[in-house]
């Protein structure tokens, strides 16, 4: 049998065990703690993170990480994104120069700024095969089967189409895109426009503010992502545009659910504190202060979202903020800043 | 006082009447029955389609044309759309060349497949200031105060930036934009996702399918609109993005309703008799069936819903045939059917 390898145990790495082990695979499901393994292996539920999916006999569990990728023909990365450099020094003894290595992770390495595929990249070689796999895909509802469509990117085809075989299924549907920088802006950067949107949510403020707020999101997602050299289609895809859409409207989300405490008094840190989940958007935040710096966007609503998370600024200030902010009397485009001919 | 008029007493209309009152202008609005006149008088709250919401005393009521669009600066038509052309004949005699008018209906004329602006010039002449208001606007929340964003778009800049001032509030944002066009296509066509995006909910399957289904319902609106001439930055925007989430994601929406009833197993027939709101999405599907022939454009999404709507079939089939079409092995694209140099 085939072995694939997923390294994470959260929601999302159960769920796509799943589905690999639907599809006839030998799966290894890498968890960190010796003590999860052994839970997982009894009751076959990730009762913390994928609640009532029953794991399938095929997907074997371990927290070594020789046993987990050895002879693993691709290792898919369902962890946080400060971990990811670490793991990945740690499984290159024991990977050869054609097992295919994908991202599922969303954000960037604080130190650096780099994207989950650099960080890879940099550790086992740039001609390494390397995919991204980002889309509108709650991890809870891939478990139960309901249809759902998602985007492998990387810089080579054969890595890309190589990857969508791997996971393509009657419920999981994969489109391969080459743009693998878009695909993993769009995945990072809706985190904080999530976090907005559980912000106004929170504040009581509607759908007509929601939707507005995911507008210009998208807007300045993408105005970033095209300076860092992703093509503008991709964010009208299922990497950008879709899996905003599925964050920021859905409960499921944590990002969101971070923000809608937010929004409702609660200060940051103890929110963080009382939950055992990684909320990405936070960091994300963080280092796209910097990154809008360093490449000289403007992004207004990342901006007030990293003065209420970091500089006490009131919520439903910076949302009023948002919404109101500009001349009222002038012209103020809704797409571009200028337009001719008119 | 300046006066200002708005046709049709739906929510819509009568959330905008109390934009407008707020603002100190003289507002009449326009009810097609006596009686609802007589009401909207004596209890000041739109019992029916935006209960809980006072209007002011400056917004008188009449169902006389005469009375409601005489001497006004502008008239602002929010009725449904098979009824445009006939009020828009009947007001013709008491309007200068001056009075701006405004649509804030969502549809095309059914027999002639215009959009409501090119019906309003066919009566008023092409010189005549006309406009159409669009985005994502839940009228229940516009009449809460919520901060809400909309787009006001006209061939002319002049009659745009007018009616932007004479909308312009605290908590309503107006931009303007020169693409009336892109503006009404996105405004009517997000009616037949929402349809679809309520039946995906009726048939519980959750967040990822909705989405996938926005997202490609956004790229099928915009593939006619800029067939029709738009831009395609336009739906971006709010008109265009905007108004599509805040339509399929809310339960506001009177389409996504329907829907979802669709979902659940009932007949459009059914819904319709058992409601006594305009159902627009359901005529915009018919007249997109046949506007998507004219112009040679591919619309997988409101041909499957024409055939959920009108051929009986059966709406599960439908969205799993949208979500799983095409060939599962070869390379599909997210945006663009074709990419260069991959």
């Amino acid at each position: 049998m085939r072995k694939m390898t997923i390294i994470g145990a959260g929601g999302w790495g159960t769920a796509l065990a799943n589905v690999l082990a639907k599809k006839g695979f030998s799966v290894t499901l890498w968890a960190r703690r010796k003590e999860i393994c052994d839970n997982l292996f009894k009751t076959r539920e990730n009762v913390n993170y994928l609640p009532g999916v029953i794991i399938p006999a095929n997907v074997h569990f371990t927290n070594d990480f020789e046993e987990a990728v050895k002879d693993s023909e691709l290792v898919l990365m369902a962890t946080p994104s400060m971990v990811m450099r670490d793991i990945i020094k740690k499984i290159k003894p024991f990977i050869t120069n054609n097992t295919v290595v994908v991202s599922a992770s969303k954000g960037f390495e604080q130190s650096t700024l780099l994207r989950m595929s650099e960080v890879i990249a940099e550790e086992l070689g740039e001609d390494h095969p390397i995919a991204v796999l980002s889309g509108p895909n709650h991890a809870e509802e891939v478990g139960k089967d309901l249809p759902t469509a998602t985007v492998v990117a990387s810089k080579k085809k054969s890595t890309a189409e190589f990857v969508q075989d791997v996971f393509m299924s009657p419920k999981l549907r994969v489109y391969i895109n080459p743009d693998i920088i878009g695909v993993e802006v769009g995945g990072a950067l809706k985190n904080i426009i999530a976090l907005g949107a559980g912000i106004s949510d929170g504040l009581k403020f509607g759908d007509n503010t929601k939707s507005a707020l995911l507008t210009r999101g998208l807007t300045e997602i993408a105005r970033l992502g095209v300076a860092m050299g992703a093509d503008t289609h991709t964010f009208a895809g299922l990497a950008g545009l879709g899996d905003l859409i599925a964050t920021c409207t859905s409960q499921h989300s944590r990002n969101w659910r971070c923000g809608n405490q937010i929004g409702q008094g609660k200060k940051l840190k103890e929110i963080l504190e009382g939950s055992n989940m990684v909320v990405e958007g936070v960091r994300t935040t963080e280092a796209v202060q910097e990154l809008s710096k360093k490449y000289d966007i403007q992004m207004p609503i990342s901006e007030e979202l990293y003065k209420v998370l970091f500089e006490e600024k009131d919520a439903k200030t910076a949302v009023i903020d948002l919404m109101l902010r500009g001349k009222t009397h002038e012209t103020e485009e809704v797409v571009r800043t200028e337009r001719e001919n008119w």
